[in-house]
């Protein structure tokens, strides 16, 4: 098995850089360093929640994706979104970081209140929604841990520590956490969002061209579980640095 | 284990109706109607691909999706997409409904043309997502034969036969093709895009709230691979009651 | 005079079929073929007014018109209005439709609600407008039946049967009900939509190119109202095998 | 028979006033009053066409109609069609204004050349569509002249002479040339888009309500054509003084 | 020191001329021809403010420029904003406009009421934007004046008398109020809004290309001053020409 | 004189960190910070121009200038720009960093190339045009040092070392690089864009309400003038610091 062109193993993550609270107005933010991918998320508060959830007393979770207009080798044309639609993608995106971040937290313990997630990838080389997500975990309870601390928080919200990677199959190998050259040449991919406890909230697989054995399917969903089981750790050791219990944040299993 | 609301057994897809030739204009047209649920396909032929691709001698399949207003049991307040960008959701589903048919085809056997297929979701009870690629894949097929009887094909281009399906668990049970009541209210439900043999072409699953184990996964895929072998033999005895021979279109085992 | 390309005399419609109910959901709906040109207008009741005419206890009538991407003989670049503006032509023949299923009803009869229509050209050979706004009368009684069926009119409220058809002068021939090869080569035409006593409610007429005499708009007027009389029998027939009984929502004459 | 608001006659036009060059800079111009409606028009002359017709060796005329925010007593919240779609009504009144000024012309006499004619209304009392074409034809004829002037045209290229007027049934009369307040109270109004010796290009009749009776129609159309004798007057009085000689561009009857 | 193209001195300003109460429907309005600038401006009365400033009492003045299609010697090939975001350009003048205007007034004193300024520009040769301020400030006053005459004004509201002009380095000379021609080739080019006793209420200058010294800005400051004391000269001429009372509009120095 | 509320005194400039290279992908970039204000900026290299100026062997500098969802203290509703058009305000800021930028250098020397800066406002705390415009300069010479490093450029290319500074009359008080609070209580601000050896590009201020004498202009801009003097100094302390050789870029004066 040959190793790959950043020196990785096939079953190896990316190095990650985590600096927390890099953006200082934000309740929460993160500056997410996976490879070559750098997103800055932050975690907006806001003590409304969108119209058709007003008066139930649950709290709802948001996100916004962009890439930077030079997050490529080359600068795009024009900055995305900018006068006209956001891009079919960027809007898959989005709507998948806010399911993730979602299944994170009991939305009856939050309260009527918004968390707004912004993820921009200042840097993109693969990985970004997966870093995004990953990242904005980080930023998510980075925001909580300050209502706590301001006294807005009544107990516990956090339902699941959340991550994500993906896994492919490039060249007859299968390999984890794909960065762009070998996203673009994979057989087939696949996204795993998962939690702490290896669970599952989101799996998405495409062949990219001719169909795949459900064996191979499965491999990755596998191999996807291991790479979210190493992320989780890192989520926490950088949140344990920045001084943020987490701990006490989290929702104790079997209570509701 | 109970029956459900339109008499179905819990491991059973709902009645399928097909209408080949419904639009008389388009090469392939199809009136497909799963349940509750009616989506007109068609499948347009043009001699050019979109600019990036020309003189590479590949074919091309694109899709657009769309809800007419009265889709549901309220009209919505203005027809979806006009004046504004397309809903996020309708965006992921064409892209989606692109990725599932151009999997069925050999590219570079169609020659330098592109297919539009237009999935209009006439009603919707759920479902339309996998109705549009099932169905869809009867309007590329029928579209294809009318090229070959004008002699404009050099030989068989569709690589797979392919349908989709959901399954879902809701109130505790794994539910197969879910209408929209069970649909809204599954914890879980999960889409696969496969083929005639049991291969996948695209898996994608969300919890709706709280994560849940590998293995819940692994049982909707299988519910799922067994309701699409049966929505692939309605295809072919669709197909072949409109009198169109399926098995002269489809490339060889082994060859390429 | 020479038959026409179909075989029909100068003063003949073109066949014309009519599926009353083809649309479940929707109130009203029915599926209008007209020769060529294939057209499903739904009828949508809803219990709210438009805000500049709350509490005026009247109803309304609006309608959207759409052609779908593949209603010619090639497929639009891309689907009308989506993400831009809807085309001048089809803002025109939607306030027309509009407009002339409003002359139908008596609005204060109606009471405060809105009766959407929707008219999607599914394939189109000339004469879609004048399609809409037939098949539209038939969508529109078959949804007041409905009201009516639930108790929810207080007694008739339509004022008119309501029907649209085109004429114009072809190579010297004046032609009714033209198809679209005769439309483009046309040097006037017009179109009437005229009620079953032979009233009008609207006259559109247009030379294309060169100035016309009086006399050709005047016998233009003439035809159209005799292809109109035809059609009012057409929409009785196909309500009445619908089952509905069309008289008794009509108001009687003289009666406010 | 009451006189009007204005003092005017049941069958009278509103007093014209006519400022020909009033824009310097457009090859053809005219401030146009009509009563309490004030139109300025520009042509101006482009030496191509669409791209659609390149090549064929005709001319065209296209115009553009736009409402200033203050042409009602109150101003509209916002420009009209800025940074938003033009209404349905506007894009109507210049579609018609532009056919109806194509008629005016022989267009493969005008050699491949564009017109493009600008009518901005500045005050609105009602007939601002008919005052468009009415003022549109003599800005049309300045800048024809202006070109011919140039040496830029090898012959006549003005078919007919063309001006517009409506007229109503209000309160139980007919009235010619209706102003605001009687056009919003109109049963039915009707406008004529005519040439100088009496034929029609375009005729556009409304019920407003309730539909009409064909003999109504046929008076409204009469009633119009008489005032279209009056403007053309007008028009060419306006020319004259502003030292044009219409003649001179005039086609000869009989003449391709 | 050679004289301008147009015969001008250096330190001269163009000729003007002003036609006030040109639209009749706007409470002020003017048509203000600077050279071969021409601009109609027309200022509305509204008895509301934005949201943002309700129940403070104090009113608004907002602007809105606009560039007919033809105030150019070539047509632009399509009105600025229709259908899409006004240029930056455009969108900086109308903001330019509004504040210059605003300084103008006591909006304390003038009630809890806006004032829109439509600046249309309908031919252009040069200092568009200090020609829709200089007469922006005559057409404000006009409809001022007939707030008074309606007796809805306690008393004077206009804190100064507001004139706009530029000036530039063209080819080593220092002029005054450019046209077009000098404009686009100046080096440097500057706009001053003043007021009547030489105040300031807005400096903008550029260097196109190289940094100038200080001291050339400061020239062009003292030269747009003088050109600024000429205009509110011929703004006071105009108005009262017009047989509108300025004086007494103005609130006494000293007052507040 | 009280010090200000960041313990500034009144002609100080706020504290400056510069990152040069934050952004990796970039030709250039920096991450630059003024008191409570950051903004990250990258100049991207682009081997072709805008249409209009193809050919002529001149350079380009353009820029884009977006907020972040949260530089404010409450995120904003959505993403300025985001499928609408941008901001006046924004617009205006990003046509002045384009304006200043291309002051900066010898367009002829810079050789057909664009060069595209993004000036991101991650956190607001007044003045983000300024520091646009100040860390712009960096990061555009640094994008300028990778170019000549990769032999790219033929000779130096910067004319003039640019930043930019406000300043503003608060509570009877001059002060220099206004934040945020100040900036919205001043009485007039100003801001300059300037050169190293002290002249100027270009010159705005604005009386916010009542006019002011032109002695308060003059020393506003004699006060930027200063500050402009010290941000030169950091510009070329933070590129020598990252191993960039300005001196090497710079024009020698007197040659062209």
């Amino acid at each position: 098995m040959a190793t790959r062109r950043d020196g990785r193993g096939a079953e190896a993550i990316r190095p990650v850089q985590v600096q927390v609270g890099f953006h200082t107005m934000a309740e929460g933010s993160v500056l997410y360093r996976a490879g070559g991918t750098l997103v800055l998320v932050t975690a907006s508060v806001d003590d409304t929640v969108p119209e058709f959830m007003r008066g139930a007393g649950r709290g709802w979770v948001t996100a916004e994706y962009q890439m930077h207009p030079r997050s490529n080798p080359v600068r795009r044309e024009s900055r995305e979104g900018r006068g006209k639609p956001l891009s079919g993608r960027s809007q898959e995106i989005q709507r998948l970081i806010g399911r993730s971040l979602r299944a994170a937290l009991d939305l009856d313990r939050l309260g009527e209140r918004t968390i707004s997630i912004d993820a921009d990838v200042l840097e993109a080389d693969g990985g970004t929604r997966t870093a995004s997500i990953t990242g904005g975990w980080i930023a998510l309870v980075a925001a909580l841990d300050k209502l706590r601390t301001r006294g807005l928080l009544s107990g516990p919200v956090v339902r699941d520590q959340v991550a994500a990677v993906s896994a492919g199959h490039v060249g007859g190998e299968l390999l984890l956490d794909l960065c762009y050259s070998e996203d673009s040449k994979a057989r087939v991919d696949l996204s795993v969002v998962g939690t702490a406890p290896g669970r599952i909230v989101e799996v998405q697989g495409t062949a990219e061209g001719e169909a795949v054995e459900r064996s191979e399917i499965d491999a990755m969903v596998e191999l996807s579980l291991r790479g979210i089981a190493e992320l989780v750790k890192l989520q926490s050791g950088a949140l344990e640095q920045a001084g943020i219990d987490v701990a006490g944040l989290l929702v104790p299993r079997g209570g509701a």
